[in-house]
């Protein structure tokens, strides 16, 4: 027979599986000889029993007797006693925690007979009455279902009745009034007497909270955060304390050092005489923690002590609930406290500084998430600002900008140079156009994964989403927010880290992470405003420091340019893991391609081509050498022909207009003769990557001959380079042993010519589900192998990604089907075992194999700790990336090493 | 050591990997005590050496003269003697057969002197000469590398100088003569004298028939027929026999029974005092077999027993190359021999009758490619016809037509209801308007994986390739054939299983095998216009009769209307595998769907939703009763939504004129708005499949109700309806499991309603990589799966079909990186391994998961192979497939069973 029920006392933090995060923590607590109130927790898998069977379990029953006798011993005190009754609160406590989606119930225990023991006992009748109500209240709604605004409103009515706009000043008969009233509620609209007895309220509100487990909203919550729905929830039943029974009674929440700056020293809030509700209501100002000390000395000792014995224990920032009754300290709650970015640099380091934990330790304890919303550009706020309202941070960065409403205002005004803001109650796909031009996105409506947020981050740009106290007006064209009114044209700052909307101009400053980063620790150091800031700079430079030091991957970045290369050189990139070449073809030299393309003879081509050999030649040139000494991985042309050439349907329509007016551009039916030629149905599965330089002459071969030209150019003048050659697309071995024969030819001949050994590597990309699957074939002809994890997930799934986020992503994130786009966080079950297929096929044909990733998903630091257990050699992202790349790889390493963490 | 020569004697038929088909089969009739001229073959592991080092084996020539020395002691005469001298050949011979890519040299040992010596020995001086000067013809040209119009041309002039047109007509002088001019062109073009060493002579051309095995046209040839290139070849060295010297001496083919037809009974030709050349050349009619046993009754006799002995010991149908060299019978070749489709069925079935092959080892020696071509209409030949010309048979059938030239005239003319044949030099992509509307297609270029072919085939229609007598001529709008000018509207018929073109019509008949499969035996039987074909038909009914009762995978059809599955059923389908819904919605229907993707709001979409339910339901019924009692598998609605509406590009060039002349219909503009915000950039990767089911509320809920209520209605009709409910492309077990649900509610309100447990089985395509990874997962929420092989080959390979075909297959049909259409046979090495992957995942999770495939590999011989060896229970193909699959599913579970064949 399962144990469905642990005291307290059996159990400790690492028990969160069974227990959820508050009950394991409370065991920890009494196990290290805090002072608790008595209580026990019913397990997670008393859930798992419930919802399997749809019925609590009957031991759960006999189980709860016991540790309620228990606990009435040890109190001396009895549920639903007349003179001195026990009361007990009961509590979901999940495994991760869900903020506000699961329910709570207090004071369970009191009725019509044990209210007055409880005002004897506390000497408080009005206090007995009002927590009476409370309980009546929080039953109904949670326990019975019943709408919440039914108790309000005559909560309201009373006050209005007896002219106050406080509850507290409200009497006791007042209160004892309102329970009858909340009981004639009660049944009225649930049919049934608000229970009396006890445990009939203890077991009804114990079977609430494990219901609430599966409401719809509780359901959409871990489908988002990707919480496995079969966990289940704990219960925490644990006797009331109230902080509610005089001067000497009080609650507060407070930190073992600040949360928000990472200041060493304790921090928090205290309310005399109030229970953690005022608290949260805001209905009277909390004092800072030091006034405790004034108040109750000892009890302030007591609590500094605990903090301390936590934060040794936890070695981390704890955070703690607390109700002194009394005179007696009573912790309520612990956890590792949330914390900001730059308290977690600072307070880990601390740490370290401290001896608590150690460098791997404090890697462990920063994300690189955390990093990015370090580097990001920021507002300068020494000066004034006017706050309009504050929504959902959705993507970080600061934008200023004029207020536009549509695609042709963005795209008017973006093209005479002005920065914009699109400003719009949502967003979908038609408004794409108008957020590519803008600083930044602001939304009246949708979350975290509205499709402003999810296009902004894919963008880059920053994003404030569901400000619902925006009203977009289209037709009015203005915006009204709390009865300002701004229109296009009215400048706003939004801060997409913060979720803060300004009016007016605010200064954006570079922030002095990113300053340390692009130009070194004085730079940051210089940056910096205060202290604080300077400490920040140094805790992110220690902790990059060593993360170079552990991490097993290397990290290198994507860059077409050699202005992008010496950027993610400065943030330290250790190679160029991608060089896309056809940004090269398709800027201004895309006159070229069209006649390479387009060209009706061997001749055309091949002068075509020719053409382009000393621009390619230059632009390699530039690029290695801004990577001297450092492996520069050059993809040869991948994308679809069709990129290459106009639209379809634009030059259709302008062939049809202009013949209709007596004649088209002879040109232009020429190329469109081609287009319509070279139509595909589908060019992403088309005539692209590989197939495209097998069958276009001279195409690759132009390029591999540029790549072998720079390379001797750069080492005669005394460089170093080290450029890679990399095949897209390949699917078959035969593919690749036909280009690497081509690439082998082309670099002998230029190396007898030029003295040099050109010995450079030609590997491939892994980006298509046949070359995973037939990796250890391809290995034979390849040196290297890179996953483009993005081509890999849209065939995997069968889906586009411009189609995926376009048509019915929302839908599937709705739905469930999706919790994040697996564009963004590799697929782990999916396209994730075709990455461990490629990486073991790879390596059975050549053990040493060198494998890469230089999808997206090389700087997100979930796909990057699967890329570590993968065992890939390296990551390649973005230069904005490269920082966090560096820190998560040496995440993923510690974590694999096993032993660095608690 | 390796041992790289093998003296006949030492070996057998089963040798073929070390000995090639020719060596083996030699060795085999040494064994059973078979005449044949003392020799031996050079293995394929000297072969694969030689092509390894570049140079031949040390040993080799050791072990030659060995062997050489064996032979000249056997035979009594020595390579070079001037008084009888020892001649051989040396003769290719790989495992496969490669009719016509490799070299032969024969009467290797004669020189200036030894030609003296024949002479003597010959008692004919001409005979030595010719010897010679042939010789030296085929050294010069195979080993040396001469152009050989060079000795054709001389051959030529000397014939003019003479006076003659026969070489017959050449004395002995003038052969003499000849040799003397041959050889010195000899020495003038290859820069040597021609060798007069025998071993001189002996080795290098050996060297020369290895050489032969890397030709460029050899690989291509194996690419093509899928032969590895590292097998390599064996060489066969003869001793030389002579055909030539006298009345009684001579040469001949024959069969064991005839190929042709299958008669049983001896067949072959003989022609006196010649050698195999001769025959070949056909200088000089042969005579039927028979007339060797007026000419020596005794060789005759003895070659009877040789063909009864090999017949019984090959237990086939063997053909057979011999020559009488003064009365002695010497055995040159054999072989188990090619044959018509008509006879592979009746002899497969007398050696049953004759008690020397068992029924399954008959089912092993009849192919689904024979049944095909006994399936497709054919030419009543009983008239007289006129023929054009004979070109390649690429693909099957028989079709008579007008001549058109290009697309237009192709669809104006079918548009009128006349029979089409397109005639073309060759076609492309560009082509396909007119094939789709044509009857067959005659091309002037291009061989079996031309376009054309390719095309022809997937479409299938009828198909002559590469008649390189026509000419095309667009300009004069005419076709010329040997003079004869043809034009546009004459009449030509033309027969894709012969490659024959005629001149106007031409009756076509159904083919009484075809007859049999559709209306049974007696049908079959008074189809038949003689008793071979009645023969046939027996045999044909025998061996799928004993087909069904061996094979272990089901075989049912993919269809669509109740038409095709009776037709289906009739030709022995176990049930549907895929029924595509979406035809029904885009045939006459389309206007409802366009409501429905146009419906701008839940009522618009709902009415017409409503308004299709009947029609689907009324689909439904007719097809379920059609399959009465057999399992009857339902798509969802499948294809990417642009399918249901109008072409962009012509919707935008139609509005921007009709815009330009004062106002376009705005139904039509309305319509282009949602064409541009639904348009995707990959439709095949985009809004499809279950993803449109998920996002178009009720449109999957309509069509599970459609198939509930049909199956109630045909079951109070007292039918006994199965349908299985089928979902496309699904890629989680979430989506799965919501269409589940929906389906499972729908089911039981119908169910509840109408009194009937409607338990219908629920199950999914399987048919994106991410699916047959997450088989294991998706198991759970399905029934059963159903490999989609066709979209499983898109998004594996990452190309489409209509690209690939279109855009660069014919690329890598050159390159060698395709050596077939993965969508014609199943890519087994990528594709193949995701297959067993979802096989093997979903049984993991449940054991007795019924699997099957509908994709167009369901019909295909070798696929159908790997789907046996990946444990699947059904293939589905097209009905006109079904009796091939029958066919070649029991092929394949014989195969499996592994005893039955030799």
């Amino acid at each position: 027979m399962a144990t469905y029920v642990h005291r307290f006392a059996d159990g400790g933090k690492d028990d969160k599986d069974l227990l959820g995060g508050k009950g394991a923590n409370l065991a920890e607590m009494v196990k290290i000889g805090l002072p608790v109130p008595p209580g026990f927790t019913i397990t997670t898998e008393a859930c798992r029993a419930y919802m399997r069977d749809g019925v609590v379990p009957p031991e759960l029953r006999v189980e709860v007797t016991m540790a309620v006798r228990e606990i009435e011993d040890a109190f001396g005190r009895q549920l639903g006693d007349v003179r001195d009754p026990l009361l007990v609160s009961v509590r979901s406590g999940a495994k991760f925690s869900m903020p506000g989606m699961m329910e709570t119930v207090l004071n369970v225990g009191l009725n019509d007979a044990s209210v007055r023991g409880l005002a004897e006992m506390a000497g408080d009748e009005r206090f007995a009455w009002d927590s009476y109500r409370r309980l009546v209240q929080m039953f109904g709604r949670t326990v019975l279902g019943l709408d919440g605004d039914l108790f309000a409103d005559a909560l309201d009515t009373l006050k209005a009745e007896r002219g106050v706009t406080s509850d507290v000043d409200l009497t006791a008969d007042d209160l004892r009034g309102l329970v009858a009233t909340y009981k004639a509620l009660v049944l009225e609209h649930s049919g049934r007497e608000f229970p009396q007895h006890p445990r009939e309220q203890l077991d009804m509100a114990i079977e609430a909270v494990l219901d609430s487990w599966n409401t719809d909203r509780a359901r959409l919550y871990r489908r988002r955060e990707r919480i496995p729905d079969a966990l289940g929830t704990a219960v925490n039943v644990c006797t009331m304390v109230f902080g509610n029974l005089g001067e000497d009674s009080g609650t507060g929440v407070c930190f073992t050092r600040d949360p928000a700056t990472g200041h060493s020293g304790v921090y928090g809030d205290y309310l005399p005489n109030a229970q953690g509700e005022d608290v949260v209501a805001g209905i009277r100002n909390t004092f800072p923690l030091a006034h405790l000390e004034e108040l109750d000395p000892t009890s302030y000792r007591e609590l500094l002590a605990a903090m301390r014995k936590l934060e040794t224990h936890y070695r981390d920032l704890c955070d703690i609930e607390f109700t002194i009754e009394r005179g007696k300290l009573w912790l309520l709650q612990t956890r590792v406290g949330k914390r900001t970015a730059a308290a977690a640099f600072r307070v880990a380091t601390q740490l370290v500084d401290e001896h608590l934990i150690t460098l791997d330790e404090a890697i462990s304890r920063t994300t690189g998430e955390q990093l990015t919303q370090l580097m990001f550009p920021q507002f300068d706020r020494s000066g004034e600002t006017t706050l309009l309202t504050r929504a959902m941070a959705a993507s970080p960065g600061a934008a200023v900008g004029e207020i536009v409403l549509d695609n042709a205002q963005a795209e008017a005004r973006a093209a005479e140079g002005a920065s914009v803001i699109l400003v719009r109650r949502e967003t979908n796909p038609d408004d794409l156009p108008g957020m590519v031009v803008a600083a930044g996105v602001l939304t009246a409506r949708g979350g975290k994964t509205s499709h402003a947020a999810v296009v902004a981050r894919g963008m880059g740009i920053c994003a404030v989403v569901g400000a619902d106290k925006l009203d977009v007006d289209l037709t009015a064209r203005e915006v009204r927010v709390d009865g300002q009114v701004l229109r296009p044209g009215d400048v706003i700052a939004i801060d997409g880290s913060t979720g803060e909307v300004f009016l007016g101009e605010v200064p954006v400053m570079d922030s002095p992470v990113m300053r340390y980063l692009s130009d070194g620790l004085d730079a940051g150091l210089a940056a910096a405003p205060d202290d604080a800031t300077r400490e920040l700079v140094v805790a992110v430079d220690r902790i990059l420091e060593h993360a170079d030091s552990v991490r097993t991957m290397e990290v290198r970045a994507n860059a077409d340019s050699a202005d992008d290369a010496l950027r993610a050189r400065a943030r330290g990139a250790q190679g160029i893991g991608l060089c896309r070449t056809e940004h090269q073809f398709l800027g201004e030299r895309r006159h070229f391609v069209e006649a390479v393309v387009l060209a009706e003879s061997d001749e055309e081509r091949e002068a075509a081509l020719a053409d382009l050999l000393p621009l390619q030649r230059g632009d390699f040139v530039g690029l290695l050498e801004a990577m001297d000494g450092l492996p520069t991985t050059i993809r040869l042309i991948d994308p679809p022909l069709h990129e290459f050439l106009p639209d379809l349907t634009e030059l259709s329509v302008k062939v049809a207009l202009a013949e209709r007016d007596g004649g088209a551009d002879p040109r232009d039916v020429k190329i469109l003769g081609a287009v319509r030629r070279m139509h595909e149905q589908n060019p992403m599965l088309g005539l692209r990557g590989v197939r495209l330089g097998l069958k276009i002459p001279g195409l690759f071969a132009l390029q591999i001959r540029a790549v072998a030209e720079a390379t001797v150019e750069l080492r005669e003048r005394g460089f170093d380079p080290r450029p890679e050659i990399m095949v897209p697309l390949v699917g078959s071995v035969r593919e690749m042993h036909l280009v690497r024969e081509e690439a082998l030819g082309i670099l002998t001949e230029i190396g007898r010519g030029s003295g040099h050994l050109l010995d450079l590597p030609v590997g491939c990309m892994i980006e298509l589900p046949r070359a995973a699957l037939t990796a250890h074939r391809i290995a034979e002809e390849a040196d290297f192998f890179s996953f483009g994890t993005n081509d890999l997930t849209q065939t995997t799934w069968g889906m586009s990604r411009d189609d995926v986020e376009g048509a019915f992503f929302h839908d599937y994130l709705d739905n469930g089907v999706l919790t994040i786009s697996p564009f963004e966080t590799i697929d782990a079950l999916g396209v994730g075992a075709l990455v461990r297929v490629g990486v073991e096929g790879g390596r059975s044909t050549k053990p040493e194999l060198k494998i890469g990733v230089c999808g997206e998903h090389g700087g997100d630091p979930e796909s990057i700790r699967f890329f570590q257990g993968a065992g890939l050699d390296y990551v390649s992202c973005s230069p904005f990336r490269v920082p966090v790349a560096r820190l998560e790889a040496a995440r993923a390493a510690v974590e694999a090493g096993g032993d660095a963490t608690l």
